[in-house]
């Protein structure tokens, strides 16, 4: 498969990438990576697609969120993971579905706090919630067989590599869709 | 009590305003209403906390979401339900927080299509998502007894006014807190 891996450098990025090498994989980032791109950016997202063609999965392992005490939390803070985590994983789906091959596949990723929050967590929390329940809603009208699913992993110090990795590839492999595929926890209220 | 209802004029807001009329209710909005404010604004939504001292409970019922086909959704429909409907009700509760009285409440609105969308509706589902996850995280920082809980209603044409009002009554006079309470639908996937 080619996969286009973005934020391939992170801690989860790092796992993924190492597992997937049988695979052609492209790595994208703002700063790092085969491609550099702005994936907030419409035109930057519109022109990886055009540029990388025959893509038969994005897997998404970036994104960044602000939080703090909530009493501490001001609009900005709560911004940040709307502008960083939110909407370009969004993007890359609004513009990629367009561009995947057919049967391809989106994997994004949300985390814990989404569902099941500790305190000092806002910031997080809401973007994960956000981002799972898009993910449920827009898998519904991927075309062509293309699939949308999400992880949401714990703490990466909280969970196991094989794990992670088996995760993203019942995302690749299987035919799961408009999941949230939860790792190194179980969403039980 | 002395009760806050935001969108008053909307018709969950009508069902909710009637059925409390045995407190003192105040009703906020951006064109109608006892207040007129514009709660997306944080000078505004700290004003309205000043100018209306000793309230018990700020109840929203009020907050726009754009949706279409997936295929059809831009940027711009995305952040319709950012700023009119989870950046407001995250307002009021950041400075709400501060204001209310001892034992005070929360009752924000999100929608069933957070948990169960359908097809179309992405632009409401991850509005609604980060509502809940928001609302799960912050209550477990609100001071001096506050709570903080949201209604999850399904169509207002497909609930009972009975038990919405019930929901209401209960997020006021029952210990709850960080509790999605859904209306019209059973959250069992």
């Amino acid at each position: 498969m080619k996969i286009l891996i973005v934020g391939a450098g992170g801690a989860i990025g790092k796992i993924v990438t190492a597992a997937l090498k049988e695979h052609e994989v492209i790595t994208v980032g703002r700063n790092t990576g085969t491609i550099m791109a702005d994936i907030s950016s419409e035109t930057a997202v519109e022109n990886l697609f055009k540029q990388v063609s025959n893509i038969d999965a994005v897997i998404c392992t970036a994104g960044d969120s602000a939080t703090d005490n909530l009493s501490a939390m001001n609009k900005a803070q709560f911004m940040v993971g709307i502008q960083q985590k939110l909407w370009p994983q969004i993007n890359l789906v609004l513009a990629g579905m367009q561009y995947l091959n057919d049967n391809g596949s989106f994997t994004l990723i949300s985390g814990k706090m989404g569902e099941l929050p500790v305190k000092g967590s806002s910031g997080k929390a809401f973007v994960n919630g956000a981002i799972n329940s898009f993910v449920m809603a827009a898998a519904q009208e991927m075309p062509r067989g293309i699939r949308l699913n999400v992880i949401s992993p714990s703490k990466v110090s909280d969970i196991g590599g094989d794990e992670l990795t088996e995760a993203y590839v019942r995302c690749l492999e299987t035919a799961i869709n408009g999941k949230i595929i939860r790792i190194g926890y179980n969403n039980k209220r």
